[in-house]
Parts: C-alpha cells; structure tokens; sequence
C-alpha cells in the first residue's frame, strides 16, 4: 500500500531502481485532453540523471511509452499507463549493500518491514521512484491548463544551497529563469556560487542540501477542502513524501512564530473588482482553501545520504563495518528535485480542482451540460 | 468531502462551532479494547476552553458520550461514536461576520468554495472541530499501547512562544512536566515568560503564535509505507491539517539545509544487541519507515487571527469596513493545541501500525491466531 | 472499517440496535441544497417499526435530528451528521441470545470475528443499522432531483411474497400506487393475498421472503464507470450489503441465460430525436455505464432468519441447546425493505452523478462557474 | 476512476482491447510470497482467446511479464506490476464500429459518457481488460494459500449453458473435473450438449449465456464486515463488475424466496469440535461474515452481444443502419469466463484476509510478531 495518491486525479506508481522498468497509471484523467509522449517527455527530461555535470552521470534515456488512455493524441477518460523501462543497471556496483545497510538510507527499516528488500540501488526507496510522479505530474499541468484560469502556471527554483542563500523576486519569477543554469536556480549570482560549491563538496566526497521554493500562479478561490484535506495539508504531504525532504513551510511558515497577529494577518482590499488580500503571509490559502492569491511554499532537502567518505555502519548480522559509496549519485539532490517539486503541487491542484468540479455549480443539471 | 482521515482507523469528524455539536466517527478500531467514557475526557479537558487563564474563557464543558460501538467497557469493532453537545452557544457575538470576511480567517474562502457559511463563530472552520480528533486521538492512544512496546508514548509541549523559546531535554520529557503549567511548556523559567507575553498581547488586543514539538518513544522500527504514505508524509499532512499550522520539520529539519551528508547521516551501530543509530538527524524515520529511534518534529503555529484591534477588511458586497473580534477567543493557541497535536500524531500512528499488522507475518496461518 | 460507502457522496453509518442510538455522517454533498429534517423524517417513516400490522410492533418514533451540514435551511457542505436516538429497548428480551447463536443470524459470525458482541438485539446486525441509509438516501434523493433531468424519480416495490407473484407494468408504476397498502404492492389483488399469507405465516411462528423490484427513471446516459465500479456492480453490492438479500439481477438478470444474442440484445433507434433502445433486455446499463433508459433491477430476500418456532443451535460453549425468537419482529421484511432499497440506489446513482461532473464538461474552467 | 478494486489488497487495471497492453498494479501484496511468471501464466492460459475450438480464434499468447514487486523470487511487498503485451490487433475489423452503435455494447454509452472512444475492438469494455483481472486473482490465490487453511481452494464452473443444465456436486467437484473439457462443465454429459448448442449456435451467427456456479472452501469463520462490505456484497459487485454478468445469487438466493424460515435457517451443530451448520442454504455467510462452511454462489451471464447477425442500429449522427459483426468473438464467454470468476473470487478474499488480519489477535504487540 502507499503507491497511490490523489481522490480523484489518482496516480499509483510502481517500479524499483533495478528491474524492469518504473511507471505510474492514472485513474481519474476526465476525456478528450490533448496528450502525447512529448508532453511527458519534457519535464522527464529535467528529472533524468545525466543532464549537467552537477548530477549523477547514471546514463538513463529515460524515454517514456504511453501504453494506454490515449487515444488519437486525446486521452479517452481510462487510466492512462505510463513506462519507462531501466536501462543502465549496473546492480554489481552495489554488492557491499547487500548485507550492510548504508547510514541515513532505507536499507535498515525496509528490511525491518519487509524482511526482504531489492539490494540493487536502493529499490523501491531509489529517486528513481519519482520518475513516474513528474510524467503523471505532466499530464495533471495540462490538465490544469484546461480547468484553470489561463494564467496558471508553476515555477519551483532552489533558494538556498548549504549557507548560499538566493535573492528571487516570488511574484515575477518564470520557468525560462529557472532553467537557464544547471543548478535551477534564478539568481545567476548565487547560481554560480551554488555550482562551485557542489562541485567542491562532490571532490570532497560529501553532499549538501538545501531549500526549493514553489510559487503557484492563477488558483480560483475555493480550490481545497476545510479539515484534513486542507489544500497547505496535502501540499505537505506531496512535499514530505519526496525522498530526502525533511521539512514543509507555506507562507510566512516558520517565521510566523515569531509575528504578531497585527502583523501577519492578510487585510482584505477590492482591487480589480476582486476581492484580494494587500499581503500574503498566508501563502495563497485561508482555512485550508485557496484564496485567490499566489500559493508558495517552501521544501527543506537533506544533504543527500550516499557519499563517497567511509562510514561507520552495520550488517543484517550485527556485525560492525565501513561502507562508502561507490555506485553513481547526486552530491545535491535539489536541481533534479525542482522538476518533482512541481509535478507533485500539479498532482495536489489537479485532485482539488477536480473534488471542486463535482460539488460546484448545483443548478446547472447535469444533463444540460 | 476531506473531513475523514486515515485508512484502517479511519475517522470522521463532523459539526460547526455553532449548532447541535460536534463529533467523531471512528471506523476500524479493533474489537475488545478496553475503553471508557473517561479515557476520552482526559483529553478533552485537556483541550478545552476554559481550562486556564490564558486561553479563551468560552465555557464549554465539553463533556463526550459514546454512543456506539462499545459494550459493557470494551470495543466491538463497529463504528465508535463520539457526540460533545455544543452549549454555551452566542451567535450574536458573531453577527459582524455575517457580511465581513474576518482578515486571514477562512469566511472568505468558505464563501468562495461553497457560496454558503455559518457565519456564528467560523463554522467548521472553527478550532472546536478538533474536539472529534482529540477524543479519536485518545482511543488511538489507547490502542497503541496494546499494538506496541510497552515503553511507547507521546509528549508534545510548547518549545517556543513569538520569541522566547525553551530548553527541553528531548530525550527525557514526560507529559507531566508539560502539564504542571497552564503554557505547556516543561521548561519552567521559559513557561513564565511566555505567561507574561501571552497576557501582555491579550491586553494589547494582539496575539502570538509559536513551535510545538512532538516526541513520540517506543515505536517499532517498520512502521510507515514506502512512498506517498511515508510516516513523515502522513504526520505532516496531519499537522498542516490543524487550524493556524504553517510549518513542518521532522528530525533536523529546516536545520539540515546547512548540514553536510558527513554531518547529518545517521551511522548505525549495535547498542544492548539492537541495530541503532548513534545519532538521530533522521528524527526516527528513514525512507518513509520507522527506524525504531524516537521520532520528533516540530509544527509551527501562526499568531491567532482573531485579534481585538481594528482591522481593515471588506464586505461580501466588496464594501470597504472595519472589523475588531468581540467573540471569545485565545490570545494564542499553542497551548491548547498541544493535546490536538498529540492526538493527530496517534492516529497517524495507530493507522500504520494496523497497515503493518496486516502484511506482518505472513507464515501464522490467520486461522491460527 | 466496511461502514462507509461512497466515493464522492460517501455516508458512514455507526450505531446497534440497543445503544444510543443509530446515525450516519454524510461527507461530500454538495452546499446549497435546500434540506430539512421532514424530508429526511418522511422516508424513516416508511421504514419504522410499527407502521401497519404486518410488521413488527416494536414502537420506535425515529424521530430524526440533523446536528451539522444544515444552516437556515441549506446543506453548507460539510459533513451532515443526522441522529436518531434509540427508544424502546427491551435488552432483556434477548437474554437467551447472550449464550446460545440464534440460526441464520450473525451471532455465531461476529463472536467468531470479534470475539465480542452486542447480543442485545442483534447489535450492529440489526436492520435498524439501515436507519442511517434511508436517512442518507432522503438526502441524495434530494441532490438527484438537482443533479438529474425533471422526470427522475426511484420507485422500488414488492412483486414477489413466497408463492404470491404480482404483476406490475414497470414503466409506469408510481410511488403512490406502491404506498397505498402496507405490502408495497401495487397490484392490489396480489397484495391481498401476500397480507393473508404474511399474516397466516405469523400466526405459525415462521416467516417468508420474496422480491422487490425498483426502476429508476431519468438517468441521464453516462453514469457509471467502465471496470470495477460499474453502476450495475455498485447495485449489486448496495443491495447485496443489505439484511437478507440473498440475489441480485438487472435487466434481463437471471433470465438472460436462457436467451440467444438474437433475443436478448437491445437495437438502436432514433426515437424523439433521441438514440434510444427498442427493447430493454440492458436494465438501462451497457458497459457498466448508463443508456439513458429506465434502470431496473431485482433484490432477492430469504425468509426472516427470527421465527417463533423452536430451533435447534448451540451456545458458545458448544452445548446443544433450542432457541425461540421472543423478541419482537417482522414475519416478512420486504414491506419495510422497499424505502431501504430506494435509498441504496439513490446513494449510488448520487455518487455516480458526482463523479461524472467532476471529469465533464472539460471545456468550461472551473473559475467561469 | 473505477479501474481499481480493493482496500487493503489492492489493484489497478489499465489498457485497451487495442493499443500497447493490457496489465495491472498489485498494491499491498505482503512481503516474502514466493511468486514467478509461471504462477501468473497458469490462470492467463485458461483465459486466454484461442485456447479451444469453442472460443475465439483471436491468437494472443497473453505472456506475463513481472516488471515490479518481486525479487530473487519472492514479493518485495512493493507494488506488482504486470504487463501483457497486445499482439493480434487487427483494428480494420472494426472499422464500421467507429461510426455505429453494436447494439447491447458500451460503444453507446462510453460516447454518452466521455465523447470519445477507442472503437479499435470495444476499447477499455472489451473483456480483454479481465486479463489485469486474472493475473492479478492468481497472486491472490497463492497469498490466500498461505493466509488461510491448508484445504483452501476455489472451483468455479459451468453449471447451465442456455437450456441445458449440469448436475454436479458442489461439494466434492474440483478444478482438475473443471478442466477437463473445453466448456468447462464437470458433468461430462451436459458438457458435451453445451459444446454442441456452442457449435451450432456459432454456425447460427448467434450466441448464448449461462450460469457459473463457484464454491470456496477452506475459508475462516470471521471474514468479512458487518455493513457495506459484506462479504456477498463484495462477491456480488466483483461479479457484476464482469462483462456481460446480469445476476449474482449466494447460497440459496432467488430460491429463498419461495422458502420459509422454518426451511431456510440453518441450525447450528457441533461436529468434529467445531460449531458447523447442518445445511448451507446462507452459503457459507451470515451476516455479511463467513461461517466456516463452503461459501457458494452463482453468476447470470448473458448471450455474447457480438454476433454474426444483421442488426439494426444507428450511428453517432443518429442515422439509421445496420451491422453485422465481423471481427472474432466467442459464441459463449462461459467457458473463459471460468477462471475470471475465481479470479474475482480470490481478490475479494484475499482483501478481506488482509482487513481481518489487521484487526485481530489484538493481545499480540506488532513488536513481538
């Protein structure tokens, strides 16, 4: 269990990092929306291993098949499988993490689970998982597209590297800045710091994490749900499912602490006949549901668990020992997580944009429409 | 739709603010746990208003009934409901709301979605909705004592208010420290500063918000699902699914941007002949799976939004107006959404260890268990 | 868990035939529906205890009160939680029940389930479990009439006591023609005779079973799901999850297998400028999804499982023992089976409607309605 | 939605009759079942096209591949996904089907429903969908091996095909009586009537239905839910979620209505220490729960729609027109309807196995097992 997501947009992804191949189905993709290959490929593309001398050299092509729900380039409204086959396996490479579990990996507690776990780059828990989130994240954008106002868009950068911190403007920022240098990150200056010091921590044998920002642009009002399925509360459940992220902040976040409630609450205003907030420390939702404004928020991601330098680790059978990593990984995973970070709020949106389809609009029968 | 939560235990929690009351169904607890009356009103005092002087003095006494799904003090394994009457109940206080949209409250976006509010005291948007969670929380509480080691439990308490914040040993905290003042915050010297500042903004007509962590011990490594349901993914919807949650951090949290993998990595080691982790950056869960470690994270609480000062807002009818709160209210909410946290983190909890019990040893026959 | 149903208008139902009370929570219907508690009272009357001779005389008001969801009159679309408190238990009417299993009954099943039972009754076995349906099924009743073309309409009715068969002519059977005597047949000669032989069969101590048929009119062609949830599978199940039935057919059903392709397939025409079906062999479904025909269906129910008579069965401690039913109850259950009925297939079709708002109409935004 | 089935043993079907493949996603199979290809093909080869002279000649060799979940032989407890590859696809068969309505088909109603349909063979309502259906009933009968008793197994068969009916004795038939002729009757005599009515009705341009009977045994006392997921609601909706099912009847079914109480009930015995009914007629449930006896139900197929016939139909442009079948078709889908009905069976059990299992033997920690 675990391998789904969504209501109604519902995607359930499948595959380990060595074997067949990884995909996801989509169960819930309404009828006649302009799809193909290329779609998908596109944000794949970003993902894929190999892309900039920042990231893993693991040569995957990483082509996607659409095997069904598509029909003469629209889909047909049943569930859409989409495949992408391994092909660079090289399960030799990780012999040693077939008895001993690396620090800070899920080696230990999936073998604590399960009993049984597929040794060969991680499995299941492997990066490579998310390959089919950001293609079925391809097909909920275009979606969006449709359900959406037209200025709808999603732009997710990196902020912050280890202690280089970006200087972004949130309310102007574009996909095109972002994908103008490896690291995907719009701040050119803080880029090239950025890039060094990967880099330099690469040669040192050891990682860094740091902080990608997500702005979402033209949501409706009313998009969300009031208690458990607040729009921030399944934005931090996509987020905090990502491997390596440890923390989740939308808004003014943590930095609310430390405001007053003069401060931070969002005055309403009429502007352009709409009713608006002049602020936003509330992030684009109130109560749960979406305001109107900008949604934003914040993913923290841990300096990435595989690194070159010898650790002091355990076997299955208890016995002391020391690994280091020798099978091919990213010193930081934050530029090839910028792609999966916006498929997974494209993921959230599209699940409520649809939950708000079916409870609007009551006097509209259905016939009639 | 979204006020269920959970896939074995799963609850429903129902009611607004103002009307007949407010409750909780909860489909999936086990047979033959013993449970009373009594065991859910711990909690709920806990929770409820009236309870100190620094929290709202709205004087509902909160008392719960079970209504089914329990027989002469044990359960049955049908559906458990929980009723809290509403009593003291002054919709008048409320009758600006009616056509005001309260500044980074949710009339506006309940408005937006649905057209429709009960407009007395926020409606289902109100924090009394959580009276359902904290009284579900305490059955999963109990019945994780039953599924799980016998040293397991649970201790939230306020680590910070605006900007005082608390040292707490974390590894040693125990629920009585935290109640033994009205703050929930065991670091006496701290709780004291933050009663003053509480006080102090209540005169000012202002509020303040802060962080909440939550320790949970005795977890047995194997609990939490791989991918979208990873422990930490489903806490952190739970925890950005309470009223005025901004933040999320588990383990190093935000604090692990700026740590290199040599730092953060967890190394595992053989400690009174269990595979442990020598420190515990990973906060208990790695991959999305218990790791056996106390598991930690911390929520962060915006300012309240009901304040007493004037505020700029507008009318449905997008007329310009000024509002101050002259309902009930807490100057700042931590306090009392300490037992709310605790709860949610149960049933998060409670929800895995039923997931796990279901795939867990597969070579007992069920016929012979 | 198994007291939810619904993936969209999803009710869970809680509650034992001796407790509190009976209830259920209505999560996803749609703000704005104009709503009252004596539209909901009105189909709880048709199903009570004590409503005409033929049924059991136990004395139930079932007064029914909605607690949240409704606001001056209107649904605001959050969970609406109705209750009906339980009045005149008699506990003690069932104390041989405590020991020995009563046959056909699900006291053996459920001690050998749970290990624990409410033997009071029935418990949660009881048929006034259905209460939360048909309290549920008034409200989807209502959405339908919104969501659904002018004619729709769900009329269920008895065609079948034991041996009595009616005829009935399907496409024009009213619900006043069903109402007008207490078997629920409209042909009032055959529910002459089924009163005598329920009556004659009482005054025995034993029992019957029988048929209910239901047609519903007005569906609009395209609701349903291809696979799993095709609306003849959703049928199936609701009527199947009901007390006693034991078979379900649509269309055709049974009969069916003793047809040829020739026979049995339904021809296309153009009828009022519509695509309509010559014949109805279908049942108004084809693939799972409806044709915009009459939908109807047939339930089978076995003989009431409490008779009079002596039986034999045995304790829990595996004793021969003999058991005869005192507690009050109903010879034949189909009479008061007929509004449950309807309101199951309200429930799904409600359901059905819902989600295929949410996938059509792709062309319209969601920020133009 | 709609493609997937299950709560806690869960699947996900996808693909077309025509396109790249059929397959399906196993979620929540527990860990460290032994599982190969060869387990899965057994039960595709009984179903698939061209197997015997009464059957289409579609030729597919329908060969399995696991490209997910399992490693070194065993399941990883990570999702199964399973493909099978589209061969023989000749979609210029179908090429008066883009156009026209085959009456008692979805064509209609898929139109109605989403606007567009793959007309290339029935598209995702062709029972070549039952393919996902019958792998994934396979790993579910190896997992329902080890979950339940050792005599556990399931047979279904052909017990009435158009007017020619088998005697067989439910009790002792088994799966190598079943297939031991083509039609899949285990009275040798009917089977050869049945292959001959086949034959002569194919030669007709006709077709024809019939019932399949199932029989469980080796199940439990104690699975299944006491509300909406009854054990012969879930039966009843897994077989009215087949192609072409009309009915579905347990135990007794329609015939209990012609029966009394005082025949119908089962009373209670104790035989060989074990608390065990004398007859069957709630075949092997009350109350929604299994008993322990042999659980056993039937299933109303209709004639195949496909036939060889002029028919009258009309068009997407509403113009009169009639069609004749050209593309392969099966005369009767009874015979490979067979082990799809076991399939639907297994899944059904399996996912309450799990359910039950999760709730049970409550005394036991998680840590200890």
């Amino acid at each position: 269990m675990g391998s789904s997501f969504g209501q109604l947009f519902r995607i359930t992804t499948w595959g380990e990092s060595h074997g067949g191949g990884v995909g996801v189905v989509i169960d819930g993709c309404p009828p006649r929306l302009e799809l193909s290959e290329e779609d998908i490929q596109r944000d794949l593309d970003r993902r894929r291993p190999g892309q900039s001398e920042i990231v893993t050299p693991r040569s995957e092509a990483d082509r996607c098949r659409i095997l069904s729900g598509v029909f003469e380039g629209r889909t047909l409204g049943t569930p859409i499988s989409i495949l992408v086959k391994n092909k660079d396996a090289r399960p030799e490479a990780y012999s040693e993490m077939k008895t001993a579990f690396r620090p800070s990996h899920a080696d230990f507690t999936y073998e604590a689970k399960y009993g049984i776990r597929n040794w060969q780059g991680g499995g299941r828990a492997s990066a490579r998982e998310t390959v089919g989130r950001v293609a079925a994240g391809a097909v909920a954008k275009k979606l969006l597209g449709k359900l959406l106002q037209e200025r709808f868009e999603i732009v997710a950068y990196v902020t912050q590297i280890h202690e280089v911190s970006a200087r972004i403007d949130r309310t102007s920022v574009r996909t095109e800045d972002v994908e103008r240098n490896a690291v995907r990150c719009p701040d050119e200056a803080a880029a090239e710091l950025m890039t060094a010091l990967i880099q330099s921590v690469r040669a040192e044998g050891d990682s860094v994490g740091g902080v990608i920002e997500c702005v979402i642009r033209g949501i409706d009002a009313g998009l969300g749900e009031p208690v458990f399925d607040k729009l921030e509360a399944d934005l931090a459940k996509a987020m905090l499912s990502l491997p390596a992220s440890k923390g989740f902040e939308i808004g003014s976040g943590f930095a609310a602490t430390r405001m007053k409630g003069s401060e931070h609450n969002d005055p309403f205003e009429v502007r352009e006949e709409k009713i608006r907030t002049t602020t936003n420390n509330s992030g684009g939702v109130q109560g749960g549901i979406s305001n109107g404004e900008d949604i934003f928020f914040r993913v923290a991601f841990k300096p990435t668990s595989t690194i070159a330098r010898d650790q002091k680790t355990v076997t299955a059978s208890r016995e002391e020992t020391t690994l280091a990593a020798r099978g091919r990984h990213d010193p930081c995973v934050l530029p090839r997580a910028v792609p999966i970070v916006e498929a997974m709020a494209a993921l959230v949106l599209c699940d409520h944009a649809l939950r708000q389809k079916a409870i609007s609009d009551l006097e509209n029968r259905i016939s009639e429409s």
